[in-house]
């Protein structure tokens, strides 16, 4: 009989307490018992893939599942190499725990230090693909953060094989805790832990907008994410068309169905008779479905599209099609294109296309989101491409952590203030003390040692 | 007619985007009018302050409010003056909006920043004390936050008074935007604001623990705060007996009013009939009631305390006493301290007094509180003590700031990549380019001038 959710989440927040500070070298020695440990059961784990293959092509067959979607759900020899190198790249990340953040002298003998320190229980909510444990156990490990982990049903016997294999790797290792890291086989039990936000502390859902949505909609605990990615490219009136086409192309096409890919493309009344029907070929190319304003439609419509040109509503301009669909308008001002994205944006990732220093720092300075290009595609947006090694999520938060999140998403600090029997009585009244506030170069690791 | 407190709300969020960006001098030439707004508009502030304190009196001599509260109340010319320094300090500060956080090169001529800017809108709500005003004004103003203010209804006059000599002060401050800081008056328009998730970032109620728990159980807002301050302090076996009494007793009885005052002592057998008597005295002689388990009872008993000293319940280990009480309890060992502390505290602050460093280190360590003190008083986990100027409140959240919070916790971060017509195309397939992912010194505000 396996035990209850709960009690698996109760013993995972005490398992956090001793991971939150155990030694990077430990941490590094579980990273690579996990490695070796995918290395050796690859017949095990393809074989308990082929179980949720076989599943998915029937559901396929009924029509019920998406090719795409059955496709990623595979593991293979090079899948599995490529979660072992992805668990030995974190093993070379520097242990982000225990860095002293900043040092403050108090007074003579009482020191503050800030210090990182994991967040303390993370819950991961993923969609099919099993690749997701080895990623995201390897940075939640090396941040010391116990985690609860929930994946897709349809690669239900593949994540249950990985996830064994890699926590006995762990459990095994010397000096690791037990029962730091769980696995959530149910929605039930997706829907028990978004009531324990006395245990668990940040939820990463990684998944569709809805997915997503009802997640934050039925918790209390932070969760870290966006639900949706409505993102814009803007070609101002001075923008040199070849960085224009470039970047509006491979902002749409390049990979449509990905939350940083562009819906909505701005034009600059001054540049759109020039610019919209070389693009407009361009997309036509590629099978792009054009939805427009009065204005670009009656640019465009000379151009013999068939059904791939319709008239754009009020809804194009908030819908994220994750498909080769696109809404153009044109607009008159930078001013008008700042405000469009505002409003009907996702606060993700927009990009303006200049050759105006000015106007490209206006819009970077007056789009509120959370990654602005200029003159570069919406589709950089990314944690690899930022130089994260890895990525945790995508957030629009406006807390904690915005944009691309990498292993930082995971952390907080805590502060320590080291004294010598210090009482505030001393500091209040005529005779006070005073603070002295002197930045200090220590670190709490050399004062404890 | 006033206009709605949605109207507001949204203009206010529409400010807050040129807000966001404008420069230094402009914030600080507001600030210097905020100040001498305040010390030219002294009558008009005791006057609207006088019919608080008149009608705050009837409601002390009906037993409708508490005197201490009503005294809390009184603005005069030092608490005026008190108001004016603050502002002028936060003049000081240095423009936190803006600054390059880190800098990486992705390829070349392909440069992305992380750049510090607002949250945005925020929602602060207080109760009574009428110098929360300009405190928590001028540090919104420095961080570029548009600010929708709530205080107590005690004290409506002072407070209306005080928001529109401030407001107008920044309004007819040149460059400043209008409607970036609006004034909410009833408990009607605080529940609507908890609705608006799409314009206000981020809460911060500063207030008793119901009303902070109110607040997170109304709102998908996020919440920067504390709803209890259940703190400890732990007298090792080999503590400093002359620490272990200074410690204790500032804890408690310094200002028990507060979130950093301790509520529970827990003391090492080794040493408590050593420490009891003499800790109990000085509480006994300071009109501390104790609470004390079975063990802590037995050593206490034969002193002569009459209703000063009965049993604890496992009640009180959960309670904020925020005055002259103290519960007791004898551990036999740091790992029954710090599983108590971890079980029935706030992860709020905790301290520790022992001689050794070993213990000292295993309890920061394992201690899950934003300030963990070794030999030092919990009441020292404050904003100002912690050196921050000025304290925006304290948060036992484990994201994005954590412990005494200052303008840090007004702030985040945007992503701006400088390209120069880049497509993600191009580092796809065989021939892909590679990131170089190279540190960059150079600041976002040099490329952009």
């Amino acid at each position: 009989m396996s035990i209850d959710i709960i009690t698996k989440i109760k013993l995972a927040k005490s398992a956090s307490i001793p991971l939150a500070s155990i030694s990077g070298i430990t941490k590094d020695n579980a990273l690579d018992a996990m490695a070796k440990a995918l290395d050796s059961s690859r017949e095990k784990i393809i074989s308990a893939n082929r179980k949720d293959l076989e599943a998915a092509e029937k559901l396929v067959a009924a029509g019920k599942l998406s090719k795409s979607l059955a496709k990623r759900l595979k593991v293979d020899d090079i899948k599995i190499d490529e979660m072992i190198a992805s668990i030995r790249d974190v093993i070379k990340f520097e242990d982000p725990v225990g860095k002293t953040l900043s040092a403050l002298e108090l007074d003579n003998g009482l020191e503050l230090y800030q210090v990182s320190c994991p967040i303390g229980v993370i819950g991961v909510i993923f969609e099919s693909r099993p690749d997701v444990v080895p990623q995201i156990m390897s940075l939640c490990l090396k941040s010391g953060n116990a985690t609860i982990f929930k994946g897709g049903s349809e690669a239900a016997h593949s994540n249950r094989a990985i996830f064994h294999i890699l926590v006995d790797a762990i459990e095994n290792t010397d000096g690791m805790p037990q029962g730091a890291f769980a696995l959530m086989e149910t929605r039930e039990e997706v829907n028990e832990m978004l009531k324990l936000d006395d245990y668990i502390n940040l939820i990463i859902p990684r998944g569709s907008n809805e997915f997503v949505k009802y997640i934050q909609d039925n918790t209390r605990i932070p969760v870290l994410g966006h639900s949706s990615g409505i993102c814009h490219v803007y070609v101002d009136s001075v923008a040199d068309m070849e960085k224009a086409l470039d970047v509006s192309y491979d902002s749409k096409v390049q990979y449509p169905a990905v939350c940083n890919a562009m819906e909505t493309l701005l034009v600059h009344a001054g540049i759109a008779s020039e610019f919209l029907p070389t693009i407009g070929k361009k997309y036509n190319a590629s099978g792009v479905e054009l939805r427009c304003d009065e204005r670009s439609f009656n640019i465009l419509k000379g151009m013999g599209f068939l059904k791939a040109l319709i008239h754009a509503t009020e809804e194009d301009w908030k819908t994220e099609y994750n498909d080769l669909i696109l809404s153009i308008k044109i607009v008159d001002s930078i001013e008008d294109a700042i405000e469009h994205i505002n409003k009907y944006g996702s606060h993700h990732t927009d990009a303006i296309i200049t050759e105006n220093k000015t106007t490209a720092g206006r819009f970077i300075d007056h789009v509120d989101s959370s990654s602005v290009m200029w003159n570069a595609s919406t589709r950089f947006a990314d944690g690899f491409r930022y130089g994260k090694g890895a990525e945790v999520g995508i957030s629009t938060n406006k807390i904690h952590a915005r944009g691309p999140v990498g292993m930082e998403g995971l952390l907080i600090y805590k502060y320590a203030l080291l004294g010598n029997g210090h009482k505030v009585a001393d500091y209040a009244g005529k005779t006070a003390r005073k603070y002295t506030h002197k930045k200090l170069k220590s670190s709490l690791l050399e004062k404890m040692g």
